[in-house]
């Protein structure tokens, strides 16, 4: 597989690289940031994928994110993909919530969406085999969070791949796309109006039908303007209880929606995943 | 005064934000960014002043500098000012390194920068004042940074006001405007071909007539693109060396000018500060 590297700058000890490659499964170019902290010559170290949310390209947490000091402390591989196919021959809408920069960590299966909105497969399977390929990381030591769609992203990939993530969190996740505006909206778009067929991009949902985890940390602000009507922390907290799931929900009293947040409580999840993420 | 509030945001337990207000000194509106940490209600806070280089606006080291966790701990107030006036009706050059986003913290004196580009002032008198009524600060401990034409700016303005920075460092600094090309163009500029005009705007320069101050820390990375022609930390440290300046200047192997290499030295710096700043 070929990768174009598009910059690194090194920083915190280690690099900070932006890379291109031709998505086989999206049809178009892809870009992605991974940050390799200094390791020793040879050395597999753990990886831990972040998703971003609407609007986002691999670029926003790069950038604001916060996470290369807690890496480097950690030795710990950190992957940021964007969040959907880009480009002027690739479908979109008008509005943030749904085609470009919105691509939800689905594989649609609608028009004009077909064929190249397969983000649930890019990250699930071309992306961390380009990833093992080109990059010094332990596949067997794993961890997956997220913002907001990113979030949904993380849950759902971790709930439905249990045995590769060893540690899963997120950051102001949307908990359940079936309750929920932004939800209804983009998997109606994508998947088709058969709800039975958005269950397995619900994190609520794949609990409720039997999907089990060790452990969940979600980190929510209070000030989120969309707290009550997309976020809804409250539906992950009954389904995790519901089925014995370990959830930590920290409520991160007056914080919002924006990087800000993210990056007062990314050191902490950088934490959490690398105790979980040791050999 | 009157201070219009941009954005505020909670991150890292205290409040990032942005304000605008119309500036007498240089006659437009100025936006800049102030970090307060968490802290007893009363109490009067240490100020880091963070001066940012060529292009910058108050938005780079705010979104990608990577301080907020340091000044937290510390309990140091952050402010970021803007580099020039801006507007339609202010002067301009269509290159980066002169007028707008680069207004090399001098009071300029040649057509067509007069009378708006007054930096010099802004950041020495108008600002400081304006920052000590609207914020929960201690003026009587205050350091300043910057990077690149920031960095200049930190060490002429700290250089020249020994007794109101307990702490002076800077990130890749243009230490001598006179013996750069950046410098040449900018003051040439800005105070006309009268080179001992530029002297109090040259940190090599104001040492060698007699500036003295207890110390410095200066970070340069080694891969930085500018630092044969245009920076030149050798400079400053024959000048350090002849005044009997202590000079802490780290050369870090294979950075670069980027916030990837500020943001990795940033917390570094903010401790300096702090143990400068106490009562």
């Amino acid at each position: 597989m070929t990768l174009e590297t598009v910059s690194e700058n090194k920083a915190h000890g280690g690099t900070q690289g932006v890379f291109r490659h031709t998505s086989t499964t999206t049809g178009t170019d892809m870009t992605f940031s991974v940050f390799v902290p200094e390791h020793e010559e040879g050395a597999k170290l753990p990886v831990l994928w972040y998703l971003s949310g609407l609007t986002c390209t691999h670029a926003n947490v790069t950038e604001k994110g916060e996470y290369r000091a807690a890496c480097a402390e950690a030795g710990i591989v950190f992957v940021a993909p964007d969040t959907s196919p880009r480009g002027d021959a690739v479908a979109d809408d008008d509005a943030y919530d749904m085609g470009q920069g919105a691509g939800f960590y689905v594989d649609a299966t609608q028009d004009p969406w077909v064929p190249q909105f397969m983000m649930r497969s890019y990250i699930e399977e071309e992306l961390p085999a380009l990833v093992a390929e080109q990059f010094p990381v332990d596949m067997a030591l794993q961890g997956i969070t997220g913002h907001s769609m990113g979030g949904h992203g993380a849950l759902t990939i971790g709930l439905r791949n249990p045995d590769r993530f060893a540690s899963i969190s997120a950051f102001s996740p949307i908990v359940s796309p079936l309750n929920c505006p932004w939800g209804e909206k983009a998997l109606s778009g994508y998947l088709g109006d058969d709800r039975a067929a958005w269950r397995e991009y619900d994190a609520c949902a794949l609990i409720a039908d039997g999907a089990r985890v060790d452990a969940l940390l979600v980190d929510q602000g209070t000030a989120d303007q969309f707290l009550d009507e997309q976020l809804k922390p409250e539906l992950l907290r009954e389904a995790c209880d519901k089925a014995g799931i370990p959830l930590t929900l920290d409520m991160r009293a007056g914080y919002d929606h924006s990087y800000y947040f993210i990056s007062s409580f990314m050191a902490d999840h950088v934490r959490w995943h690398a105790q979980r993420l040791r050999k």
